[in-house]
């Protein structure tokens, strides 16, 4: 039997930090014995555990210790990092630690630092005394990864205590049978309190939303200052354009409802036309676009990025059409982002679920409750969902803003 | 070869009805010879095709035949229906003539008659020199049936030509990538324009309309003069009450998004006190309920029914227990309706479909777009499918209307 | 403030109570102090609680305590329950205890007595002392019924221990993304394992086994032993019995996948000769019907109930149509039953799932995520969810069972 | 009044040519006037319509004209296509005529000559007296284009006559109601006929494959010859590679069900294993992938195209990061298959089918039915929709062809 102690510090049982410890060295075949237990004697009191893990070999051990790490447990003894140097330009050294996107600090040269951007399955690499995430295809030659789990310490987000604030309501469940404009104006106050402190939103935007007729509400919504950073892919884009060039989107005559145009034709000349400009901020600048989601981006020089995917027609000139390039740009445009809504979209919204710290705030809006279940199934498990219509809770959150 | 003569009119080519006759003779393995057709030369003409059906026997033929009637072929041969005397109670003649929901006329004595409320799946009794539509479990000792396919007439809906009025502009398409709000304002406007003709409209109302919080805006709806019947099940008509006593629907309140309650308490409370009090009506009367979607008919007394179901909690004390009674009430009641709205419910919405004539108009208004894809593959053809959340669908219907 | 004791044994933290306990205590505005905490050191040691409960009324506490108890919260201070008598035929007294759907005890005339029949949403009735679960509507004037929470006792299941047997293996979380095949032959080896020990299965079975072409694998499971017990509607009776007369299900050849017959045509006839001969059983007998899911319930003698719902064409003879007298019989032909199959219907499997004990182990197969989502959301938290085709989960589960 | 004949040959009434043609006159606003008809007599007969259409502008005239071209109708009057030169690299002139995938033949001086690989929204380019089909994105200055609608014929599909082929048996209508293993049975004699024929077949993979389980049965059907290209995403690659490695997916042991590792560790180990050997062929000749999807891929040397998203991670080598040069490569792979099988993906089964000519036969195998809805709102009507899991579908087809 090989054992190691292990120690948890906060509010651990109603946060489900003890009891995720127990339920994995259960899962993972070993076994424990807690040394020391402190509970919180009261509502706000913290509470303390020591706990003697074993497993059947030090590998077994090893792997349930990994696995502990990610979950909030400490390893006490105080041991510094291992590091290794990358071979290979984007290989990682064999047993190298994949992160969590929780707060991560490492035990450097007998000190505890913080590792910047934390972000689900990348590597830590240590550069002059500071520790940053980065994934694995991003390595350099010679870069020091850190490999093994000793000293490194993740802190999982506890449960909120005492009277919820507005992000706590909504219980994680999926479900449609909420009260829909309750969760709207909660939604609203949480958008007004991150700008009253200064915070940053990000919105991930899928077609739907133009389809079902929200880019107005949207273009308003960017106007007025509440968006400091735009995702999305090619598809949303042309159907803006479209619409704000033709009045359609994929042909559909947004206000009457009525077919008035002929297939694809007015998406493939709207994609024509801004290839022939060059970009989209051209397309403004030449008076071609003279309202909707792009429109406005580009009025109020607010940042935006279209990335590729393999569906897309055209596409725009403005497209990365690199995806690990569009995912790298995303990563440094995320960065100072205090809230990300997702609307309509399963393929950006995953997407950008992936390159998050477990702290941001994120809102996930789709009439598909399986969005939602998939980007939490993925490890966005801050992510609340709230399933509707696009359509409607637009147009909804803007008045409630405004 | 068996062969027989058939005549179709109308619309017949953009109304689909040539190909679907073309269609179904092929999938049937039968064969045709076109006699005569003169094609509508212009928009606003009519069409009319002769056409000789052939089949291997006389009962493959005759199968045949059965189907193109209820596609809206007619036999133009003149013979009048067969009919065949009940020797049962609740047991058709072997060889019964099962019904469409399109208008349909028997030829009887050698004049052409309506039967009476056409209902999909039912049989055709003659009364008195006049027909009627009944179910099997309806019928009596000596009642006389229509069997065979010999002298029945159907007429299925036309698609309009000219210009589309409101409730035209829909594809039948299900779809939630469309431009909702534009929806609801036709919506609106079919509403307004039933009223204004004097027309009623039935809603039928699932309990996810209490929870997504569109009660308020349903019970003005009622309030307004806009509903004249109301349908549901127990399980509605408990939130909504319990709405109206504690605020709360299953325990959470819809003001606040809050779980103030504990599980299911105040549900069942709230079906405890109506049953002591004797009936809805009573305690709106005693003035213990206040408010709500069941307070309003109570007090415009408009008439409201509550079917049961297996899941059903308490029930309520106006909960028509026996579904086949049920349906027997739901038939009266939906004799003279004009509209149809049915808003989060698949088990009733699928069960009103099933009662109604094909020219009543229908909407149905689910998240799910599986309710109104099932609800048109039960033969509600008719029905027009919107995919979005009730709960902000409603409020801004009512919006609309008010 | 207002305080009590509570106390709570088991494996109270991996199995979730002692986290819940403080989770409730929160939400609702309370408070607590730990008065003793003896955590179990190893596995497979319990741990024991010893808490203060604090509200700022009354009624506040009562309220937190009445939660807790649904938990598994013991009030250690020995109290005798509080019972009330049934003064209106169907109506509880104002303050009842509404029952969970886990083992229940309590204390009358200074002894614990187990609470027969445990069931969700239900009274508690004192009689000869004995205590029996009853739904509001079946009470009888007189009654003795328990009232407010003190003397009882809840006991919620426990996470297990140690190796995970072919229940404990799928974890809760609903997915459609797994390996079905492995999945099927776990179910295969539980079902196995409850005929060995000579336990007993019911089966909810909705019209898709039909029309997904499952019947015959169905029948022969039923042939073969693993039934004791079939609940569906008349629907699924309907399909069955039209496939074994003409091989179609609504007119669909399910041999060659053909559309051979029209519409509701055969569907309306063998409801018809149903109604003729008088009941499945005297089809059977009279050779109507020769083989499926129908026909090998009569010919084993096992037993069946069909449940109406106002869905239903005819409907069958032998379908309660009276949806309070089918809960009443369900409710008695379940009592015995240690595992529930539920296959393909969202209606049944709520109703059934609401009369379950939460012992009896409940797996749930549908194409449809929703239907385990909203199973478990009413309440049935015991349930597994495998989202699959039934088409190809059955015949796979009865070749993995014989 | 603009006034222009059409004329429309075949079996355009069952095949609803004629009716679409009146059907978008008039959703358009235009009119009609029928010159000629001749009504194929007998089911094996060809009819033929000449019909005046009419507009009131020239450009609403062309409108029209140009829809009803892309639905099948000639413009007799004999005219050769208009072309214009590309002024700019990717951009198409400004009138450019955008393609169907119907096969496509424009009248080039007064011949006419077949458009090769017709596929959706794209242009039509004349080099060398031939006719090609090119995205906008391909233009090359200089490049001919085809503009207008004149001398363009679109030959959209008809439907087939007499007893139904293997293709024909299912009806469009996407629905989880049919008879399974009837479906998987006409599917395995589908792909058995197109194999004696010598024809190609495609299959388009999502990681639901290798989770659900079906992967062993996939590389059998790989093993078998059955395959002739496979294109999937990063995904499915590296989940089939972890499971030849580890025994798992997702950390998930798909033999046992369990849980038996840790997150995404072997997931992200995986990339970097295949990273650092450089490529899966090289891990396949290293001997450190030895079964699985991409191992039968390499050892029979057939083809497959790995297109990257920006949800990768990693990703593998292999990957085609940038989505506009996969395009390219799939666009190129796709020219000599005859039959396309889509197993659970949306992204790549709608990329895949934007490149497809409509008459390659496309079966789209997924358990969520919006994926197949999807398919043919986007332009693939000729996708047959299968709603099951393919953790069942595959392992019975495999059996079906073996």
């Amino acid at each position: 039997m090989h054992e190691e102690e292990i120690e948890l510090k906060g509010h651990i049982i109603d946060s489900m930090i003890l009891p995720r410890v127990f339920d994995k060295i259960m899962d993972m075949d070993g076994s424990f014995e807690v040394l020391k237990f402190d509970i919180g004697k009261r509502k706000t009191d913290h509470s303390y555990a020591r706990i003697l893990v074993k497993g059947k070999t030090r590998k077994h051990l090893d792997e349930i210790l990994a696995e502990l790490q990610k979950i909030g447990a400490n390893i006490p003894t105080v041991n510094n990092v291992e590091l290794e140097r990358v071979k290979k330009e984007g290989v990682a050294p064999d047993n190298f630690y994949s992160t969590t996107n929780h707060p991560t600090s490492i035990r450097y040269k007998d000190r505890w630092i913080e590792v910047k951007y934390p972000e689900m399955d990348c590597v830590v690499v240590v550069e002059d005394n500071s520790a940053v995430c980065k994934p694995i295809g991003d390595l350099k030659r010679g870069n020091l990864v850190v490999v093994g789990h000793k000293g490194v310490r993740v802190k999982p987000p506890e449960r909120p205590r005492g009277h919820l604030g507005v992000f706590e309501f909504m219980s994680s469940e999926v479900s449609s049978e909420k009260p829909t404009r309750t969760l709207t104006k909660k939604v609203a106050m949480a958008i007004k309190g991150i700008k009253r402190r200064g915070g940053k939103i990000a919105v991930v935007v899928g077609p739907a939303v133009v389809h079902s007729g929200a880019s107005n509400s949207l273009a308003k919504m960017i106007h007025g200052g509440y968006v400091d950073l735009l995702l999305a892919g090619n598809g949303m884009a042309v159907h803006d354009i479209e619409y704000a060039i033709y009045g359609t989107s994929l042909g559909i005559n947004l206000k009457t409802g009525e077919i008035t145009e002929h297939g694809h034709r007015n998406h493939l000349r709207t994609i024509n036309m801004i290839r022939e400009v060059g970009s989209i901020k051209d397309a403004v600048k030449k008076g071609i676009v003279k309202k909707g989601i792009m429109y406005e981006l580009v009025k109020s020089e607010i940042p935006f990025l279209l990335s590729g995917s393999i569906r897309d027609d055209g596409p725009l000139p403005d497209v990365v059409t690199d995806v690990i390039e569009a995912q790298r740009r995303m990563r440094n445009l995320l960065r100072d982002i205090d809230m990300v809504l997702m609307f309509s979209t399963m393929l950006h919204s995953i997407a950008v679920g992936n390159l998050l710290p477990s702290y941001v705030k994120t809102i996930c809006v789709d009439i598909n409750p399986s969005t939602v279940t998939k980007l939490m199934d993925r490890g966005s498990a801050q992510a609340l969902g709230i399933v509707t219509d696009v359509g409607e809770f637009i147009p909804e959150l803007v008045k409630e803003l405004t």
